[in-house]
């Protein structure tokens, strides 16, 4: 299989039914609805979802049977990414090139829209036409990664070690664990569950998320400090500016990629428990994560 | 029964009991934890609770059954005002004498403790120890009632009708009804699930809900023109000061007076299907809607 193919035909596929999932315009209030459907327009990658088919298909499951799923992360991910923007939070007024959803609409409905999607994210895996055993496994992981022991307190600690010099590396693994790492482990576990994971399988995808999750930040890190602009389509250096601790800072340039690589590696070796041709698409993306631009 | 003494104790089991169902306190972060804590210590009546264990109740349920359900009902709750005060929605610094979140703390915190509050409540439903259909039944009403085709909705609706005089009865209706009247509906019909109730049963709580959510409104309205601000522990005239079309512009406060009597009376004549001893707490909180100022 071709990498590059491979996500651009799993992204076009998450793109032409992420609308499905939207309830009905309603009679009044339609800016939210519009802000929630710019929200989901402007989106990046589709990490999380292709993630989880991936894991829903390395179990042996059906790619349409997790559909639902990696549309509950993509909504996920994408209201966190509304929050996160605000001028509150991060006040950014650009992603990806195009205005943030507070600047495009207002404060108010960026917030409800990103309530909206949170809740509708569990709407979805309720009213999702699947055995209730597996859909509440799949709520509580998806939950627990999400929530106040996951990407939200991820989010909070990051904040609370702004402008600090003395973050340490057990507290910044603790905020990228939860911010960025719960979330991913979550997808590819969750699409595992759909897709009729046994435990040990389970334990090795769980591992395999973290890791990717760890090296993802590492990456973004590096980037940050040696990365290209208009590759990246965003502002580098942005870290050094706000006095930000990094895994950069941590274990420099050339060890934090010495790092990531590792993790990487540590990775794709537990995912040796799967037979080599199933396993190609989460061995690729996780090499990809390293190799994106260094 | 004596209603006031019913309500006391109730509000008392809630207070008691919701700090149960928050996770650990987190290594990092733990402001997050603060602001959650503090918003469900600063809450009110604990009406959807009570109102969704007078649900299971009436329905023939056990009380306990439904605790997780009530919890997870009045995190939702709370998490809607912390994010209806933010500065960028109602921009309001005090709630029942105490400082809203975002002014105790800041508006990130508050941001995402509005946010963990929502994740948690679902978690707890996923998590919650019962059967995984009715669990599902729960989630399916209660995501619906909250989200963007509810409370959401409702929010951002009365966003939209703010400062403009041409709200007609079914606009201002249609904002209420989704607003406050979909998520206290889902309240008692999400216990009733819980108790067993069969499909008549659900359909008569569900009108019961809808019903006593619409007097609840109007009332509300009444009293920001009549009411005594030491017994309502806030300001009122506020509609007025701000040109709002409420249901004491379109009814004048007489008619919206016999409105609300109205709906309370067919709210309580839905209930005709329960046995006497059984319904006396839906009928009482219903009356007292009512009563509570005129």
């Amino acid at each position: 299989m071709e990498l590059k193919q491979y996500l651009k035909e799993r992204k076009e596929f998450i793109d032409g039914i992420i609308y499905n999932f939207l309830p009905d315009k309603p009679a009044y209030g339609t800016k939210l609805y519009e802000a929630v459907e710019y929200s989901l327009t402007v989106g990046g990658k589709r990490l999380r979802p292709i993630l989880c088919l991936a894991g829903c298909e390395i179990a042996g499951g059906k790619l349409d049977d997790a559909v639902p799923v990696a549309v509950a992360l993509e909504m996920i991910h994408t209201y966190s990414l509304i929050h996160d923007d605000l001028p509150a939070m991060d006040n950014d007024e650009l992603r990806r090139g195009h205005p943030t959803t507070w600047k495009k609409f207002d404060e108010a409905t960026a917030i409800l829209a990103g309530d909206a999607l949170l809740n509708r994210a569990f709407e979805i895996l309720a009213e999702w036409d699947f055995s209730p055993e597996i859909k509440i496994e799949v709520m509580k992981e998806i939950g627990k990664a999400a929530g106040m022991r996951g990407m939200v307190l991820g989010q909070q600690c990051d904040m609370e070690a702004e402008g600090r010099s003395d973050v340490s590396l057990d507290e910044l693994k603790y905020i990228h664990k939860h911010k960025t790492g719960a979330l991913i482990t979550a997808s590819v576990v969750s699409g595992a569950v759909v897709g009729g994971a046994n435990k040990e399988s389970l334990k090795a995808l769980r591992r395999y998320g973290e890791l990717i999750g760890y090296a993802f930040q590492i990456v973004d890190d590096v980037l940050d400090v040696v990365g290209d602009e208009s590759k990246l389509g965003k502002k580098v250096g942005s870290d050094l500016e706000n006095n930000k601790v990094t895994f950069v800072t941590i274990f420099g340039v050339e060890g934090a990629k010495k790092e990531a690589v590792k993790a990487i590696d540590e990775a794709i070796e537990s995912l040796k428990l799967f037979k080599k041709e199933k396993r190609e698409p989460l061995e690729k993306i996780a090499r990809f994560i390293v190799e994106r631009e260094f």
